[in-house]
């Protein structure tokens, strides 16, 4: 038999917040209005950057999902069915499920009609970051879980499901970050900063020789482009309990987007970069300059085209402004090169761990 | 200052199987005889699959490389780097890595000429696997890492490291399979059978619903193909520990090959399929008679010619021939059609715990 799973303090006005759109409809049914849902507009022209805050965030343009309206007509019947399941099978549960299963559940053909709720997944996905913009809630309060990926390590003591979990005790593996970490209480942090690193294999290297321990640190790696779940995490480790957070890629475009994703939140979902996004964040490498300083010349890869033409498109961005990343994205440009954090490994196998983070991080040599 | 990692008993080992090399080289040349190195042929024509052992295997057809015929004598260097270099950089001292490390730190240009030691990683990597077939030893064994992915939770007590961890303490997380498992001693194992799901979804909502806890079992992800230390932990826990392995995936070419990798061995790998195959594994599902069963025919996708393609190929291979297999194989095939584990949803969110698992593993039914 399952375990009945919990619904929290958050879960109940979580709930509250679905079942105001339905109450609202209703009453305007009542009244004879034709019923509609409004909600942010979150296309580009909507989107912009906040200097202030440091994140990328939503306008105040609405758009309305009207019924009566032909063109809405199929959505706005999505948008009613998608927000009754999450609330009720899903949220008032206490369940959590995927997208993809989402859909599948909610697939059916309408009684008396040839036609189906939803026909793929393009259809109900969009629904979700409906109701996450409209309710101002994560994705994972709606118990609608995103993709795994990303493990961690350090003097961090968690509560999660009832479970005290130590990152110092793990062995070599760690700790699975799950999609959804809103529920992991943070119990004990003794750290000075967050590490936050590209590629698991810095990561298994640094654990080996347990770098968290002598430096006091939390390391954590993304395996690329960070997962949601890895993003609320580190903003919950750093902005609430207030440790730096550095983010260590590969000398690329492709790394200073990850980094700028983790800092300043991203277009897609600048309706959440409060949530998901950690302004504090600094770019500890690999940069340009750390190629002449620590002479990895020889260990460099020739840039191809799209790495400058990525290059140039985040130069241009209004959060890549700042001075010092101008001069980092021309020396690339210019250079026509990029590196891996590999390269390092040139120099010996504990190169990392004995000078090039504990130098960086003693100068305070980042990028903002 | 980082630790002082340790070397284990295997460790030793492996370094006297790795200077046996070096020593039988020096021995060559002392007698004025020209070096070489002798390896199991690696190529299509000397893998066959062991019916009697139920799994993929090398035959012994041997190849010689030799550092006096002009084609070898650059890969005889690279042997003979590679070796020594994991062997005192490594092994000696207990420090592991990547494949993509190590080209780091070996690519350099050889004093005096204009050659490089490697030029690209595709030179380095199949060294290494030519060493594992040389001195049967894992990569792992050589401390070079692969890539990770796949967690794990259940009623298990390791040691990894020195520290002590209970699978069944991990809050939602779980414990990151890291990428070597060859240290981590299997302290305690209470569980009737093991559960290894392709997918992160199908796992997380099983262990929302403590699955582990009241059907007693261990609960694994590999989140797609198994990465090798997925496929040696399931090994150990199987085979050293006698309990059964049953492989959930989707019902399609795709999953059945997760199936076939994790049971019998891959073709690149069958040098190693005593190791990281687990050949009493069974194919719990999703099968073609689920979905007749379970009524999810409204749930399956059309096949794509790829799809077949890949079937009628999964139809020849030896270990495929198990009249049920071909019979699961031959109704895709007719059928056109394959289904996800997420069509499971469409039956309610708590279906697969209460309903598709128990019965399944109640009737055992499996496929072979």
């Amino acid at each position: 038999m399952a375990r009945k799973t919990t619904v929290t303090p958050r879960d109940k006005e979580v709930a509250k917040r679905l079942h105001s759109i339905g109450k609202q409809v209703a009453e305007e049914i009542k009244k004879g209005e034709p019923p509609n849902v409004k909600m942010p507009v979150r296309s580009l022209s909507n989107i912009h950057f906040n200097e202030k805050k440091e994140q990328l965030e939503l306008g105040n343009a609405m758009s309305k999902r009207s019924f009566m309206n032909v063109a809405h007509s199929r959505k706005f019947m999505q948008t009613m069915l998608v927000t009754n399941w999450v609330c009720k099978e899903l949220v008032e549960e206490g369940i959590t499920t995927s997208l993809r299963d989402m859909y599948y559940a909610l697939k059916r053909t309408i009684p008396g009609t040839k036609e189906n709720t939803v026909e793929e997944q393009g259809e109900s996905d969009p629904i979700v970051v409906d109701i996450e913009t409209m309710l101002d809630v994560l994705r994972e309060e709606l118990h609608l879980n995103a993709d795994v990926r990303g493990r961690v390590v350090g003097n961090v003591v968690i509560k999660d499901r009832g479970d005290t979990v130590d990152w110092s005790k793990l062995g070599s593996g760690g700790w699975s970050i799950p999609s959804n970490v809103e529920n992991v209480e943070i119990k004990k942090v003794d750290a000075e900063y967050i590490l936050l690193i590209e590629k698991n294999a810095a990561f298994e290297r640094l654990h080996e020789d347990r770098f968290w321990e002598s430096e006091k640190c939390v390391l954590m790696t993304s395996q690329g482009q960070a997962a949601r779940g890895i993003r609320r995490l580190a903003n919950r480790l750093s902005v609430d309990h207030k440790i730096p957070l550095y983010i260590f890629t590969d000398g690329d475009a492709y790394g200073w987007y990850i980094y700028s994703v983790i800092k300043w939140g991203s277009m897609n979902l600048a309706h959440v970069s409060d949530r998901l996004g950690t302004p504090n964040a600094k770019f500890i490498g690999l940069t340009m300059t750390d190629i002449d300083h620590y002479d990895l010349g020889d260990y460099t890869i020739k840039a191809k085209d799209l790495d400058i033409k990525r290059a140039k498109e985040l130069k241009n961005y209004p959060w890549f402004q700042d001075p010092e990343w101008q001069k980092e994205i021309d020396k690339m440009i210019k250079g026509q090169r990029k590196a891996e954090l590999e390269a390092l490994s040139s120099k010996g196998l504990r190169f990392i761990t004995e000078t090039y983070l504990p130098e960086k991080i003693g100068k305070k040599d980042f990028l903002p």
